[in-house]
């Protein structure tokens, strides 16, 4: 045992991790920035107040008084924590009063509540399949897709992004009695661009594909806030639909809405259901009074649309492509690691958080996104401090071939 | 592809899951149960009033003042969510107030917080290890541990419970260059017993390993709740310590805390923490706010202990064994599956909420489990109830050959 080699030391790895170190060194380190608090349209960091351009909190209702009176109340009646798996002592009628009503908002029989989106992905598709079976995913889906898919151990595809086509060839491909999966995004959220679903499910039902929908970006945004598959009109050709919390209704947890008999049979195989503790009380609370407010209000997807269009429009107008996004959610090309990074920094310098993405999660690029709650005000000055950072010229380019709406 | 198959419809494999309909059809059927509201001690159910003896409330901190003020508070200061990732923007000053102090309370340089304890285990293992790596772990290892190393592709060898001697062959086996990690429990979940922490980390010292401890049982229950590493005086010989809030903490959320190379590291690697929301502010609140009690308070630990001295002592003089619990986590053999559930059921109408643990989980058993405010009187009358359930008698050959503390 004498002969054990440093590279037997799992450790051995963080010496040639050098990346992050880099950003930090050069003053561009992007990451874990402490904010001293924000709401939907601003935020606080270093003391100075910036225009929020970079959060998933669509609807805004993360300081509605409605949705904080909810968390605050459910914290006193039920405490701080429910100290325990749903399966066991942690389920709560709130729980339960949540995956009714939100059920029901989504057209669906039932519904199935957990802790946060990610373990929502990861349970369902890791609960429902075996190594045996075969799962076929877009090129876009999220990292708890992927990370859902691997932990089931069960044979993963791709397919190129929002490629029915390509889809159909690799179904083709299974022999006849594999039991195979389609999963996509509603709304992708690199790019903003809605999922070809008429096409997918088509697809999927010529080949016998069961199909789910990750509708983290499409809930609160799409069909008065009813997401992707109602937006199409296709809610009863989607087998599966999984909602995230911490988006639209502002909170954290995640659901998975289908058949009574699809979440009956979750709620006993989803190991990220069972074995991890349940939402807390507050957090219940806070996603059930936003789905009520976004239920008996749906006028505030209108007005998402509209900040999201003209935040486009006034991106275009001073020569920015925002590709094919038909959503909150808006890309603006970049050029490389450190062109994406100076000119991230130069927006937070004039007052404006968007978010930076960078190789290997995507191609580089700022990801902004607009809530129902910014003024145009607002939106015309991020618009200005856009225009102002020569990095961006020539991000025209990115304009892509699809279509945007609103 | 008309001759597609049943077989390919991977929701064909509802129809052969009948055990839970089983259970319910018997009404016995013991998950789920939504409680209207609970604290340390006490649980309503349909309008009654239970005592709680099954909750991971170790500290009963969950209403107490200090601790729902810090929630309240924090979701008056920063809003419901951060609608976000801490790597991106849902990163508040409070998350790092919260690393800061977990990390000095475990003797650890750095610490990492994640949404779960679930995720914190995923991140982790799946974060640092790669395909080409090894992990050996305990027998009675975490559902989350063991998810965590699927997830992680590493190849995967499990050692018989707390048998240090089983995991030195092992690990003796391996190449000489291959990168290890061991991974036990500080308390195990089920048993109740403490992790045979000298002699495993001995093995590991002479074997090259890494030492990753899950302390999600011993946080804030040894050592004046500094946990599992602190009670053996080895916190610098265990490389990484993953905690849970959702026990002692009464919150939701998990941790890890290590070398600040290790957390770096993992910043930048755990999935989990990268592509999920951070915990909500009221989440993080109050395990802050509970982490400082526990650390102004340690005497609350030797109340627990001493509770579950209490408590085992009394089932043993009624003539029910306990096993090689050394905790609050107290099991009580039973005798198959409707045994088991015979007995859960007449203990919940007796007025005592335990948790049914059935096989393929584990061997069946109740779990019970207690708190630092259960009254001596709680307890007592729970060892009444147990004393007149028909179906423990004989539970005394349970008693295992282990030792049990306090």
């Amino acid at each position: 045992m004498n002969a054990i080699t440093d590279q037997a030391d799992v450790f051995s790895r963080f010496a040639s991790f050098t990346a992050a170190n880099d950003l930090i060194e050069s003053g561009l380190y992007p990451y874990f920035l402490p904010l001293e608090g924000h709401d939907g349209t601003r935020a606080r960091l270093d003391g100075r107040e910036l225009i929020m351009c970079g959060s998933n909190n669509y609807l805004g209702l993360t300081d509605d008084p409605r949705v904080r009176a909810a968390a605050g109340q459910a914290l006193d009646t039920y405490g701080s924590s429910c100290t325990g798996s749903r399966f066991l002592n942690g389920n709560i009628d709130l729980h339960q009063e949540l995956e009714k009503e939100l059920a029901r908002f989504l057209g669906k029989p039932a519904a199935l509540v957990m802790s946060t989106g990610y373990q929502t992905n990861l349970g369902v598709i890791a609960g429902l399949l075996t190594p045996r079976d075969h799962v076929v995913i877009d090129k876009g889906a999220h990292a708890s897709v992927v990370d859902g898919c691997r932990l089931s151990g069960a044979k993963l595809r791709w397919f190129p992004h929002n490629d029915a086509g390509a889809l159909a060839g690799v179904l083709a491909g299974l022999p006849d009695d594999a039991p195979r999966l389609v999963v996509v995004d509603g709304v992708y959220s690199m790019e903003g661009d809605l999922c070809d679903l008429p096409a997918v499910v088509d697809v999927c039902r010529r080949y016998g594909a069961r199909l789910l929908v990750d509708d983290a970006h499409g809930l609160g945004v799409l069909a008065g806030g009813r997401g992707t598959a109602a937006h199409f009109g296709l809610t009863d050709e989607v087998d599966l639909i999984t909602v995230t919390f911490s988006k639209s209704l502002a909170s954290l947890g995640g659901a998975v809405a289908g058949s009574e008999e699809a979440i009956h049979y979750l709620r006993h195989h989803a190991r990220s259901l069972i074995f991890s503790a349940s939402m807390t009380p507050a957090n219940t609370g806070a996603a059930l009074a936003a789905l009520r407010v976004l239920r008996d209000e749906p006028e505030l997807t209108d007005k998402l649309a509209a900040n999201a269009g003209h935040l486009r429009r006034g991106l275009a107008a001073v020569g920015i492509g925002t590709g094919v996004s038909a959503t909150p959610i808006i890309p603006v090309a970049t050029h490389g690691t450190m062109g994406t990074l100076h000119a991230w920094r130069r927006l937070i310098d004039s007052g404006v958080y968007v978010n930076p993405v960078l190789p290997p999660a995507a191609e580089p690029r700022l990801r902004v996104s607009v809530t129902a709650r910014h003024t145009t005000a607002q939106l015309d000055r991020v618009v200005e401090a856009f225009a102002a950072v020569p990095e961006l010229r020539g991000s025209r380019a990115y304009a892509g071939s699809g279509t945007t709406q609103s």
